[in-house]
C-alpha cells in the first residue's frame, strides 16, 4: 500500500522536495500530500493517515525550534529517518518567455539569491513563497525556488544554483506513529543497519545548579557520544527547562538502556523523539586554526612554560 | 555624545523598535542607524562607529543561530545589555483611506495575523518587508507592522494587536566595543547593579564522549545556575562543536572567575560574549501537569511501591 506523506505546502517548498526524498526510501513508494500547517502534520500520523515529513534542523539556521516543540509534545509521534536537503535555487523562467525584467521568490529566496539578481538587474518582486512565484510566473519574469519546481510547474532552468553561499542544508525527520517506527527500525536491523543515532528529551523534575551536569555525568558515564544538545522551556512555562540531545546510539542497545533507566529511576522525565540510522558526518579534531577570532586559550606547552593570562585576555573574559 | 545604535534595517523592523528601546535606556541619547545586513553592524561597532542591537532569541523561534555564531566570531564586539520586544503587529491605514480590500506585510507578518485577515476578508499580498507595507501602502490596503510603524510613516492605527496569538517575544542583544562593554559594566555597577548574567562560549580541544559534561561539572561544582545551553558546530566546521552557556553571574565573581580559569588551564578555548544585569525571570518549579503528553517519568511514591516500566513505556523510549 502506498503511504501518504503529509509536508508543509504549498507544493514546491524545500519540504516538498525532502518529502520526494524520503518517497524514493519507501519500497512501495511514497505519496506526498501537502499540509496547510505543522500542527496538521502531526495531527495526521497521529490519526494513523500516513507519515509526516518535518524539517530538523539547518546548517546555518540551527533548530527549527516550534518543529522541536511540537514532537517533544506530539501524542505517539516519533521520527525513524533523517533526510538531508541542500537549499540551492533555481531560477526558472516560462518556456517562450520574454525580456526578464522582474524577479520573484519569498523575500528569503531574495535575500539568498542577491548576487545574481544584482548581476542580471532584475526588480525583485516578493511573493507569499518559492512555489507561488514559480506558479504564477509572467512571461517577463524569473522566478526562484527549489529545483522541484522546474517539473511541478512546467518551467525551464535558465540557471541552476544561483544562490549567494553553497553548502546550506536542511536536516529533515521523517515521523510515524511509534508502532510503525519500531517496525521501521526492526527492518532495518533485518537490512544490516548496526548503528544509530537518537533524539531523545529529558525534563529534570528537580531544579537549581547542577541539575544538567548530574544528567550529563550519568551519559558520560555510559561512554555514549552526544552529537548535539539545546536546552527549552517546556511549551507554555517560561523558565522551566527540558533537554534535547542527539546520541550516537539506539535506545535498545545496553549502555543507553541502562541511561535511560538510571534517569528514570531519578524521577524525571524522558522521552525517545526519533531513532535512525547513524549519518556519515565529519568528525575533525578541533585544530587551534578552527577557533574564531578572540577568545583565550593556553595551549599545554603555555601551561608548562608557565605562561599566564595577558591584559587582552581580560577583554577577552570580561572578568576584571 | 550621541551614540550611533546600529539596527538590521528597514526602518520600522522588530530590530528598530528594540533599537529604540536601547536608546532610552542611554542618558545622553542613542540615534538609531539602519543597516543593510548584520554583518555591517558587527563591522561599525568594531570600527569604533557606535553601538548595535541584534535578535538574539525569541521565545517560539529559539535562537537567532546566524548572530549567535557571528558574535562567537566577532573580534572586539561583546553585549552589555538585554533588551525584550513583544511580537505584536498593530493595522495600519492611511489617513482618509477609502474602502479597505488589500492587506499587505511580509509573509510571516500574514501568517502570524491570519484570523485578523480572515474575520475582514482581505486579500492577502506580500511584502518584502512589514516596513515596506507601510511604507508603500495604497488608500484600500492595510498594512501590518510593529507598532512602531505608524509615527515613522504617519499612518493611523485601525486596530493594535492583531496577531493571532499573543505571547511572543524577541530578545536583543545591545553590543559595543569591549573596552566600552567594560565601562558600561562599571557604570551598572556604581549605579547599584548587583546581579548580572552571562553568555559564554567554550571550546574544548579534546573531543569524545563526556567533554561536555566535564565541562559541566565544573560549572556544577562552582554553584552557578545555568538557565539555557546550545550546541553549534564551529563557523564554517561541520562535526565540530562549541558550546554556548548562559549564567547567573558575572565573570568578575570569584566563583565564575574559578571556573574560567579552571578551563583555560584544561586548554579549553574561552569567550565572553556578553554581560548584563539579571532579568526578572520566572522560576516555576516543574509539576507534573507541566510535562509533555507521552514520555515516560516513575514518582518516587512510583518506585517506593515497587512500580515498574509498563508496556506502553516500551513505545515512549524505543528501546524495546
Amino acid at each position: 500500500m502506498t503511504v501518504s506523506l503529509h509536508y508543509l505546502g504549498p507544493q514546491g517548498s524545500f519540504t516538498h522536495q525532502a518529502a520526494s526524498a524520503a518517497a524514493q526510501l519507501i519500497p512501495d513508494g511514497g505519496e506526498c500530500v501537502a499540509a496547510p500547517n505543522v500542527p496538521a502534520i502531526f495531527d495526521a500520523v497521529a490519526n494513523g493517515n500516513g507519515w509526516g515529513v518535518v524539517a530538523w534542523e539547518n546548517n546555518v539556521e540551527g533548530y527549527v525550534v516550534p518543529n522541536l516543540d511540537a514532537l517533544i509534545d506530539a501524542e505517539d509521534v516519533a521520527g525513524f529517518a533523517r533526510v538531508s536537503v541542500d537549499v540551492t535555487f533555481d531560477a526558472l523562467v516560462r518556456p517562450g518567455h520574454g525580456d526578464l525584467t522582474v524577479v520573484r521568490a519569498h523575500p528569503h529566496g531574495l535575500a539568498q539569491c542577491s548576487k545574481f539578481i544584482a548581476e542580471h538587474a532584475l526588480t525583485a518582486e516578493p511573493s507569499s513563497s518559492n512555489a507561488a512565484a514559480c506558479r504564477d510566473i509572467a512571461a517577463d519574469e524569473v522566478a526562484l525556488g527549489p529545483s522541484i519546481c522546474a517539473g511541478l510547474y512546467g518551467l525551464n532552468v535558465l540557471c541552476k544554483g544561483v544562490q549567494d553561499f553553497d553548502g546550506a542544508s536542511t536536516d529533515f525527520l521523517v515521523l510515524a506513529p511509534r508502532e510503525q517506527v519500531r517496525e521501521q527500525l526492526v527492518q532495518a536491523e533485518t537490512q544490516g543497519v548496526t548503528e544509530f543515532e537518537s533524539i531523545v528529551a529529558f525534563i529534570p523534575l528537580s531544579t537549581g545548579p547542577g541539575v544538567l551536569a548530574d544528567l550529563l555525568d550519568v551519559i558520560r558515564d555510559a561512554g555514549l557520544n552526544m552529537t548535539s544538545f539545546i536546552s527549552r522551556p517546556i511549551k507554555g512555562h517560561a523558565g522551566t527547562y527540558s533537554f534535547i540531545a542527539t546520541l550516537d546510539a539506539a535506545p535498545w542497545q545496553p549502555q543507553f538502556k541502562a541511561v535511560l533507566n538510571t534517569v528514570v529511576a531519578h524521577g524525571d522525565w524522558v522521552k525517545t523523539l526519533a531513532v535512525y540510522p547513524r549519518r556519515e558526518r565529519p568528525n575533525p579534531p578541533v585544530s587551534a586554526w578552527m577557533l574564531p577570532d578572540g577568545g583565550v586559550r593556553l595551549t599545554p606547552e603555555d601551561t608548562a612554560a608557565g605562561m599566564q593570562f595577558e591584559p587582552d585576555d581580560d577583554k577577552e573574559l570580561l572578568w576584571a
